[in-house]
């Protein structure tokens, strides 16, 4: 139609004059003639038809699912700030040529913005290192410059070279997640590292001290920590005969155990890889092998092993590590695991991943395949090789598996009898007659001024039935009842809501009472 | 070079291996022959060269800037959830077409995303409705279809017709923003909105409620919060003799009037938009005005906009505005001001927006030009219009200036002596002599299963003049001195570090004394 030709014409000028920061009367005048014409081409403005959906791989949060996503914050957040680490955060988006290196493999995983003239951005794609994360295989693990950017152009362009931060924000991904497992292309990343250059195994004993506090904390249930070192996997293949050309590879077989028998694992070592027989059942030996400090000390007597530089400087640490986690008490949750191999070049030494063991007593309907709620290691020459210097600063850090904790807590809380809360609110300010409104708002305002979270119907007259109901529905436990009797003798009738008891406070005493009575909740 | 394209093609052929889904083996073997060839090609990808900036108009926080952020956070969130607010949040993108409308005149103002096949996308331009804001005129505000998309979307796909909520988020705005004014392209909205059918004026009540406790919680000075009506200043325009097709000229000319006197207003109307001298004089003698509950009375007497339907209901609802203000006892900073008109048509009812008071005592070196901070009002018939079934929703809903209220907080500290603290660490587990790493890990540990935010440094044996000075810089207000001596005796020397008084605490009491010690903190 030429008239929606014309308004799309007048739309552009007013857009132009507003964009060249045109006279507000000139724009003004403009936008009243598109009203105008838009007018007369009949009022479909109002009827503009709405797209009701989320972007693929997208969802939103209402109540219920922001107060799981709450709970699990709080007792996340409170473990980091508990060890005295400071927070930061970084755009959403940056510059494209920060975030891709000069090949660029993974980039259509990346969300690049429109060029639009002005810089070339895309959406991050990670915090600090991705798949760093929880042995993520269905993530494909991108190429060394796509990743971990924003913290360490963070370090960079601040010149950090010493610091205990988190970080948690989104990332995005143009990936096909499996959104019923909990997998989306919007979601959270949760990201602890420390940062320096400190004495052996102090900052990564600490590391595996907040998973193990993070993951009782959140009652998951049942896990283990597995741990092992980059070197002493490096030490195990070159003792077993494994040609440099193929660490990558065999690391990758050995990484699958977990998940399958080692008959498996080694007949892909030898038909599918060329590994010789007897080098896979070398390595068949060792990877193995899971155990706490005694499994250590047979290594480091291990006539091949020992006689391996840099295993037996993973060994060294790897004690050290667990005489740290003795003295933290949490020995009973590590399992030093030679088959633990994590998918990433990055690591220089320590590797850990968290894992939700299956209750046997499980009374959902469907066991939840969870995996590994947390991960990660060191990374000491990461950080340095973005550095225009080189300098090195070594790194040691852990990310939660925030979504898979999400994920968990809320098919948990969908089978349980349990209703969660939306709010916090405290008291209901509730009228047993009609008129009181004035005196329900006095109240009110009162309760909240001294800090008390109180809620009321906004209806002149309710019905005490409606106001009890609501409380009900919402979970509040107490309603503060204003009545004539009650405001003559200066009390207001306090019911707790779970047990129907009633009784009268005085004014001045409401709000102790009411703070006792909901300290318990 | 050749073998630059060789290594490009490669790349491209891992990236297909990787988005088909393809054998891991077979990707893993693609990689290792693009990494021996980029290997050959010299390491630059070890060297790629870091850009180290942030994008146009964004920012990363730090740690400090962090911790002002958390500060205003914490005052904003816990005042909507003292008044029983649910929070929700929404993709940070959403579908193209569900945020332009069929004209969608500013959409140069919108980050598109890349079309890299699939859903069109752009990212969130706001929460609510922009603007909504703070009166905000460098931001041109954008046509109705581009504003209030997720919290409509939300409740139109959910079918919700009753919510208080609150979201607070990042947005995202293509324009040129003067950052050195707090005005970024990546900035956060804190949206407070209340939707359903309620009886009058309660909701309303409360919003300036909420607006009142967020300020004075915040110590930003003194304020005052301006409330009109938009059917008051309809009837006003009406009964002065502006022709409809005016209305909205001239309401964008009162606007002005917080800024430049009524002269100079006056002289616009007449000159550049054509009113008459008459109509723009009887328009003064209204919108000059500005008072309490005596002002309304006056204007409920007036004989002009008595008469007038419109300015009638106004003036009776703002008449119960204020007496459930009184009952709030806030009319003290409130101002029922004619002038008040905000830019946007959305609002059906009641205005309002909250200013900063400059203080005569201004220590700054230069005053601080915050102008609004909050504002909002009622838009009864917005999210009615994104229904198809044409559904009303009423509401009222105020946005807090988040930004402005970060950098007011920011410039006030950079010019007050106070050091702002980044962590919340309450003790320092520290030694006197080496050799005691083992029992700083185990105190530490104990203090963490108590729930004690408690750091140490990363060093075997670290000197105490360190220890006291890295307290004395991160204000850490404990220090818990391990020693041999006190070993023997079961005591931990805790050292005040403000006055620098030390105590011996037996063990068992420690956790006690230093949750005692910091409490006041």
């Amino acid at each position: 139609m030429a008239e929606e030709a014309a308004v799309r014409a007048q739309a552009e000028t007013v857009r132009r004059l507003k964009q060249d920061k045109a006279d507000a009367d000139e724009i003004a005048k403009e936008v009243a003639k598109l009203l105008e014409m838009k007018a007369q081409l009949g009022t479909d403005e109002g009827k503009h038809k709405f797209v009701l959906k989320t972007p693929k791989g997208t969802r939103d949060f209402g109540p219920k699912e922001m107060a799981i996503r709450e709970r699990a914050f709080k007792a996340i957040i409170s473990c980091f700030k508990r060890h005295g680490a400071e927070v930061i955060d970084t755009p959403v988006f940056e510059l494209k040529e920060t975030l891709t290196g000069k090949y660029g493999e993974d980039s259509k995983l990346i969300y690049d913005l429109k060029d639009q003239g002005g810089e070339l951005l895309s959406l991050r794609y990670d915090l600090t290192i991705s798949c760093h994360s929880w042995g993520d295989d269905s993530f494909s693990c991108p190429s060394l410059a796509l990743s971990q950017v924003p913290f360490a152009r963070y370090l960079a362009m601040n010149k950090i070279t010493n610091i205990k931060r988190y970080h948690i924000a989104k990332v995005y991904r143009r990936d096909n997640p499996a959104m019923t497992r909990g997998r989306y292309r919007e979601f959270y990343q949760c990201d602890f590292d420390i940062a320096g250059q400190f004495d052996p195994m102090i900052p990564d004993a600490e590391c595996l001290k907040i998973v193990h506090e993070i993951l009782s904390d959140l009652q998951l249930g049942d896990f283990v920590i597995k741990v092992n070192d980059r070197r002493i996997l490096d030490g195990v293949f070159a003792v077993c005969g494994v040609p440099d050309s193929k660490f990558r590879t065999i690391c990758s077989s050995v990484d699958k155990l977990d998940k399958v028998p080692w008959e498996e694992v080694r007949s892909e070592m030898v038909a599918e890889k060329g590994l010789s027989p007897e080098a896979a059942d070398r390595i068949g030996e060792y990877v193995q092998l899971h155990g706490g400090l005694d499994l250590i000390e047979q290594l480091l007597q291990d006539p091949q092993l020992s006689q391996n530089k840099v295993a037996k400087e993973g060994l060294g640490d790897m004690k050290l590590l667990f005489e740290y986690l003795t003295l933290f008490g949490i020995t009973g949750k590590i399992s030093f695991d030679l088959s633990l191999a994590r998918g990433l070049d990055y690591y220089t030494g320590v590797i850990f991943e968290a894992v939700l063991l299956q209750q046997d007593n499980e009374h959902l309907e469907e066991p939840l395949s969870v995996g590994s709620v947390a991960g990660g290691g060191r990374y000491d020459g990461l950080v340095g090789m973005f550095d225009a210097k080189g300098r090195k600063v070594p790194c040691v850090g852990v990310s939660i598996g925030i979504e898979r904790i999400f994920s968990i807590l809320e098919q948990r809380l969908e089978a349980s009898e349990e209703k969660i809360r939306t709010t916090e609110t405290q008291v209901l300010v509730a009228s047993a007659q009609k008129k009181l409104l004035e005196e329900r708002l006095k109240l009110i305002s009162e309760l909240w001024d001294a800090g008390i979270k109180a809620e009321m119907l906004y209806k002149k007259n309710p019905k005490l039935l409606n106001q009890l109901q609501y409380c009900e529905e919402t979970g509040i436990p107490l309603v503060a009842i204003v009545g004539e009797q009650e405001l003559k003798e200066g009390v207001v009738k306090l019911r707790i809501v779970a047990t129907r008891e009633e009784v009268n406070v005085r004014r001045e005493s409401l709000v102790e009472e009411i703070r006792i009575r909901t300290s318990q909740c």
